[in-house]
C-alpha cells in the first residue's frame, strides 16, 4: 500500500472499533501465534491478531472478528512480531533504487526505514532527494526520509553537484513522510556555532521533527555541546565506554551493524554487561551492500546478531521496532502490535533465526517464505537522473599524464594517498617515483599507482592527478562515480591507457563502478541513476558486485571490499589525505597541497 | 521564570555549548552530588551539573565551567534528580488558584504539571480554561494544559455553565503550552463513534499532541476500540490485572495516588510482581486536596509511596520524570538531567523521603528547605470570574419545600440518593417519609435528609428537590458550588431554614463550601473564583477545609471526607442515582425520574 493510500488512524478508527466490538468482520486474522510483546517484554502464547483497513483492530481471542470474508492465517508454532524498522540507513549504499532495495528489505522482514539520501543529494541536491523520497512513498515498505544536513561535506576542498541550505531543509521537512534532519556529520561546525548547522537544527526542532546525529569523536565537552543543540542520536559509537557515556547523557544510541562497519560485538556490551535500560537504543544498518542483503538479510540480520551477542530476543526486537518508532515520535503508528497501529507484522518460526515466513505490511501479506507475493509499482526517474556523468569531452591517456615541475630530474618525491584495509581513514605518505620525459610514472614495485579525480557534475573538464597505495594493483585500471561525498569520477590505474578507457566506458553507461585491463572491461556495475543507483534487482547487482570484486583481485588487489575503500578515497572530512577534483587534500591541515613534493637528487 | 521568558533550546544552544567547552562560565554549578540518572537507572557519584540560560550545559566534572560570577551549590551527600512532573491533575481539586497551588507544588519538588482544567471549563468554558492556562504560563512551575474533552459530561440530564466542541479544542491546541486533549471520559461515546468525541481526538492527533484517556471499565473489546482511536493513556486502573492488560496493549499507564483515590498499593504490583518494562508508565495525582499538599506533599509523596511498595527508587523517579515527559513528546526539554534540557533540578538528602532541600526551576533556585525563595507573580482573574454564582433571587425556606402530589396521604415513598463512603458511586434506594400539610418531610431517624440542586450559571431560578442518605446529618445544613461536573449550587439539610441560609450565605461569598446550623455559619471555605477556587494560600485553605470537616462532624456526619462525597452527588455519569438542576437522575436508566414515587397507605 503506498503512503497516499494508507489510512490515517482517525480515518479508520471507527471501523477498527467495530471490528474489536464484533460488529463488523476483520479483513485478516492471525490465529494462535506467540505474540512478541514489545511493551512488556513478554512472549504471549495463543494470541490472535485481527486486522482491518491496514491497521490492527484487536488482539487476544479474535474469533468474534472472523466473518465470511476474513482471511485467516494459522500462527500456530510461530512468533508474531512487529515489522522491523531501520532507524538510519543510506539506500544508495545498497547500489539499488529504493524500489529494488525495498523488495529485498521487505522479504527479510523490514517494514520501515528512515533513509538519509545523502549521496544523491550531493549529486542532484533537493531534486534528487525528492526523487528517492517520492519513490519511497509509493512502496509497501514505509520509507521515511531524513533530509541530508551536510551537503557538501566541505566547501573549501572540493566541488560536488549541489549544496543544501537551511531553506532547503525547511522545505523538505514540509513534505509528508519526512522524519527529520539526516545525520549531522559536521559536528565541529555544530559545536562551534556554524550558522548553517544551527539553522538546520532549529528548523527541524521548529517543525517538531527529529535531529539525527553522527559523533565519532571522543571529546566529552564537544559531545555535550553537540547534544545541547538538540541533536539527539548517534550511530558512530564503536566502544562500550562511549556507548555508556552517550546513553547516560540521554543520547539515543543507534548501534550499527552494516556491511563494512560492524559495531555490535563491542557496543552491545553496554546492554549485556552494563545492563542499562535499553529503551533509548536501537539497531541500525547505516550502509549495506547488495551482497549482504542477499546473503544475510537486512534488519533481521542485525537483530539476530544482537541475540548472538547475548541480548534477550525480545529486547533485541524492541531495539529494531518500538524503540525506533518512539525515537522518531511515531509510536502511535508504528513499531508494535497494538490497537490502531499499522498492521506491519512478521510471522517467524524460529526467533533466533529471525527469518520471517510471512511478512504483512499495512494489513496485506506482501511476502511469504522469502518471496514477494505482491507487485511493486515501478518508479520512473526522470531522464536527467540518467545524465549525471557530464564530462567536457572523452578522456584521453594524455589527460592522465602528470608532468614534473622540474624538467630534468629523473626522480621526484610525491604525496601518496595510502589506504588502510577495512578503514575509512587514510595515511599520508610520500614516495619517490621515476620521471620519464618529464612525466611522473607510477611504481608498481612500491605499490604506488596513479589516481585521478575528474569533476563530473558540470562538465568543467577539471581533473586532478595524484598517487595511491595500499591496493596492490599490478595491471589495468578501475573507476567509480561512487566517490563520497561529492561523487566525482574517480579513476585509478597502473597505466594511462586503461585509465582513460575505464573513465570513458564508465561515463558511457551513466556511471557506476568498473574494472578494465588492456582495453577490455573485466567487470562493471552500471549505476545509471545519478551514477549511484543500479536499476536492476538485488540478485543481479549482487552478482555484478561479486564479479567486480573478482576483477579487482585479478588486477592484483589483495584487500577486502576494495571498491568500498576506493569510493571513500575522495572524502575530505576524514583524515589524513584525499584526492578531490581540486587536487590533493591534506585533511589534517585542511588544505589543498601539491601532488609533487619536489625532485630528488 | 515565566514561559514567555523561557528560552527555546535553539535560542541558547550556542551559549550552552560555550559553557560546555569552557569558553564562557556557567551561571550555576551543583558540585559533587549523586546524580540520579533516569536514562540508565544508575546512581552516579561525584557529579557536577552546570547550568546557563535556564538550561543544563554540562554534566561531569564541571570545574572548567566555574567563573567569577558562577553560583556554586555544594551537592555533597545529596542526590540530584530531575524536577518531578505530574502527568495528569485537576488544579481545581486543590481548591487553589494555579498560583497558590504552584507555590505548594514547587516547594515539594514538582516542577511541571499537565493540568486538565475540566471544572472551570464546566463553569466558564474556554474562557475559564484560558484564565487558568494564562495564569500557569507566568509561573516558575511549568504548567501545560490538556484541553478538557467532555464538557458537559452529559447533555440530557443537567445544565452546566458551558459546552465545548471540536472547534474549541482546535483553538485551544494552538495556544503555546497546551499539551493535548484532557482525559476522554466519555469512553462509550468514543467507542460508539460519537462525532464530537472522534472529532476532538482527530483534532488533537492532527495537531501532533497527546490524547489522554480515562477508561474505568473492564470490557476488553471496548478498551481496544477505545485505544484504536488514538487515546493513549489511562489513569482509572484499579487492579493489577487491568494494569497488565493495558500495558500489554501499549497504553501509557498512569498510576494514581490522589487524596481520595489511592491506587498505588494494588496497581504497582504490575511493576513489583509482574516486573514488566516500566518506561510506558507514570505516577500521577489526579485530585489532591489542600490538606494533602500541606501534610504529605505532591508528586514527591506519590514517588515515595511507590518506593514504599517496593519499587526501586530510580524507577519510581523515572515514573515521575522522564516517562511523563516522553509520553507528552517533550523529552527534549524536560524530565532528565542532560545537556540542553530545562534546568529543573532537585537536591534531595534522603531518596526514600523525597523531600527536596533545594528546588531549581529554569536554572534558578526557587525553594530551599521547604520555603519559597522567589516571588511569584500575582494573577488577576477578571471580575466576571468572581460572579459565577448567579441566582434569580435570594432563596427562601419555602423554595425548599417539596409538595406531595397526593394531597391527603400522611406518608409517601420517595427516591433517595444514598451515598457510599469513600466511593464515587451512589445507591438507589427509596424511603417512606411523613407528609405534613402536603409537604414531604425528611426523617432523621432513617438518616434521610433534604437535598436540592439550584441552577447557578444563568440565574434561571431553576431548583430541583430530593432526598439524600448516608451522611448521618442530625442538624443544620451544608452547601457547595463544587458539584461535579456542572457545578450548580448543591444544598443538603435537616431543615429548610438552614438550607436557605446556607445557600444565600454561600452565594454571597461567590461560592465554595459551607456548613451552617440554626442560622449561623459553622465553617466556610470561600471559593470566589468560578465558585471553585480560593484565592488564599494553601495553608489557610487547608485549615479552612479542616474546620469545614469538623463542622460536618458537628452536624452528626460520620463519613470520611464528606465534602468530597457531597460534591460528587450531582455527577450523572456514575451510577446509580444523582440529583441535578433538572431533577433526580437515574444513572442506570439514564433518565430523569420523579422524586416522589407515590403515597403509601
Amino acid at each position: 500500500m503506498s503512503s497516499s493510500k494508507r489510512h490515517k488512524r482517525y480515518e479508520v478508527s471507527r471501523q477498527l472499533g467495530q471490528v474489536a466490538l464484533g460488529q463488523s468482520p476483520a479483513e485478516l486474522v492471525i490465529k494462535n501465534g506467540t505474540l512478541v510483546n514489545v511493551f512488556t517484554g513478554e512472549l504471549q502464547a495463543n494470541m490472535d491478531v485481527a486486522v482491518a483497513a491496514g491497521r490492527i483492530a484487536y488482539i487476544g481471542n479474535a474469533d468474534h472478528t472472523i466473518g465470511e470474508g476474513t482471511k485467516v492465517i494459522d500462527g500456530k508454532g510461530r512468533y508474531i512480531t512487529p515489522g522491523l524498522l531501520d532507524g538510519h540507513m543510506h539506500v544508495e549504499s545498497t547500489m539499488l533504487t529504493v524500489t529494488e532495495f525495498a523488495k529485498a528489505a521487505i522479504v527479510s522482514g523490514t517494514t520501515g526505514i528512515y533513509m538519509d539520501p545523502h549521496e544523491i543529494a550531493n549529486v542532484f541536491g533537493m531534486e534528487g532527494v525528492r526523487w528517492m523520497h517520492e519513490e519511497g512513498q509509493q512502496l509497501p515498505l514505509k520509507v521515511f526520509t531524513t533530509i541530508p544536513s551536510c551537503v557538501p561535506a566541505t566547501f573549501d576542498l572540493e566541488d560536488g553537484g549541489a549544496q543544501l541550505g537551511v531553506s532547503d531543509i525547511e522545505e523538505g521537512l514540509t513534505w509528508p513522510g519526512t522524519a527529520g534532519l539526516g545525520e549531522v556529520m559536521n559536528f565541529p561546525g555544530v559545536v562551534n556555532g556554524d550558522p548553517t548547522m544551527l539553522g538546520e537544527i532549529e528548523a527541524t526542532l521548529r517543525a517538531g521533527k527529529t535531529v539525527t546525529g553522527h559523533f565519532p569523536a571522543e571529546d566529552d565537552r564537544m559531545l555535550q555541546a553537540y547534544l545541547a543543540t538538540g541533536v539527539s542520536s548517534d550511530h558512530e559509537t564503536v566502544t562500550r565506554e562511549q556507548a555508556l557515556e552517550k546513553v547516560r547523557l540521554g543520547m539515543h544510541l543507534m548501534i550499527r551493524e552494516g556491511s563494512a562497519w560492524q559495531d555490535i560485538k563491542e557496543v552491545i556490551k553496554v546492554v549485556t554487561e552494563d545492563k542499562v535500560r535499553t529503551d533509548n537504543m536501537s539497531l541500525i544498518t547505516d550502509d549495506v551492500y547488495p551482497q549482504t542483503l542477499v546473503r544475510l538479510g537486512h534488519m533481521n540480520h542485525i537483530v539476530r546478531r544482537a541475540m548472538e551477542e547475548g541480548v534477550d530476543p525480545v529486547t533485541a526486537i524492541q531495539m529494531g521496532t518500538i524503540n525506533v518508532a518512539r525515537y522518531f515520535g511515531m509510536e502511535l503508528d508504528l513499531g508494535s502490535i497494538s490497537p490502531g497501529k499499522s498492521a506491519d507484522i512478521l510471522l517467524i518460526d524460529d526467533l533466533k533465526r529471525m527469518v520471517p515466513s510471512v511478512v504483512i505490511a499495512d494489513g496485506e501479506v506482501v511476502a511469504e517464505n522469502g518471496r514477494l507475493v505482491v507487485e511493486f509499482p515501478s518508479y520512473q526517474y526522470p531522464e536527467k537522473a540518467y545524465q549525471s556523468v557530464r564530462l567536457a569531452r572523452a578522456l584521453t591517456p594524455e589527460d592522465f599524464l602528470l608532468r614534473s615541475k622540474s624538467g630534468s630530474a629523473a626522480r621526484t618525491e610525491v604525496n601518496v594517498v595510502r589506504v588502510i584495509e577495512n578503514s575509512a581513514r587514510t595515511a599520508k605518505m610520500t614516495a619517490v617515483l621515476p620521471v620519464e620525459g618529464g612525466i611522473i610514472r607510477p611504481d608498481l614495485e612500491q605499490d604506488v599507482v596513479q589516481l585521478a579525480c575528474i569533476e563530473r557534475h558540470r562538465g568543467t573538464g577539471q581533473i586532478s592527478l595524484g598517487f595511491a597505495s595500499g591496493f596492490g594493483l599490478k595491471s589495468g585500471a578501475v573507476a567509480s562515480t561512487v566517490a563520497h561525498d561529492s561523487h566525482n569520477l574517480l579513476v585509478m590505474g597502473t597505466n594511462v591507457d586503461d585509465m582513460a578507457f575505464a573513465a570513458n566506458e564508465l561515463a558511457a553507461c551513466g556511471g557506476g563502478m568498473i574494472v578494465v585491463r588492456d582495453g577490455k572491461v573485466l567487470a562493471k556495475v552500471a549505476m545509471p541513476i545519478a551514477g549511484l543507483l543500479a536499476d536492476r534487482p538485488v540478485e543481479v547487482v549482487a552478482e555484478e558486485v561479486a564479479a567486480l570484486e573478482d576483477a579487482w583481485k585479478e588486477l592484483g588487489c589483495f584487500i577486502n571490499a576494495p571498491f568500498m575503500t576506493f569510493s571513500l578515497i575522495a572524502l575530505p572530512v576524514i583524515p589524513e589525505i584525499r584526492i578531490t577534483n581540486r587536487g590533493i587534500a591534506d585533511v589534517i591541515e585542511f588544505k589543498l597541497i601539491e601532488t609533487e613534493v619536489g625532485p630528488v637528487q
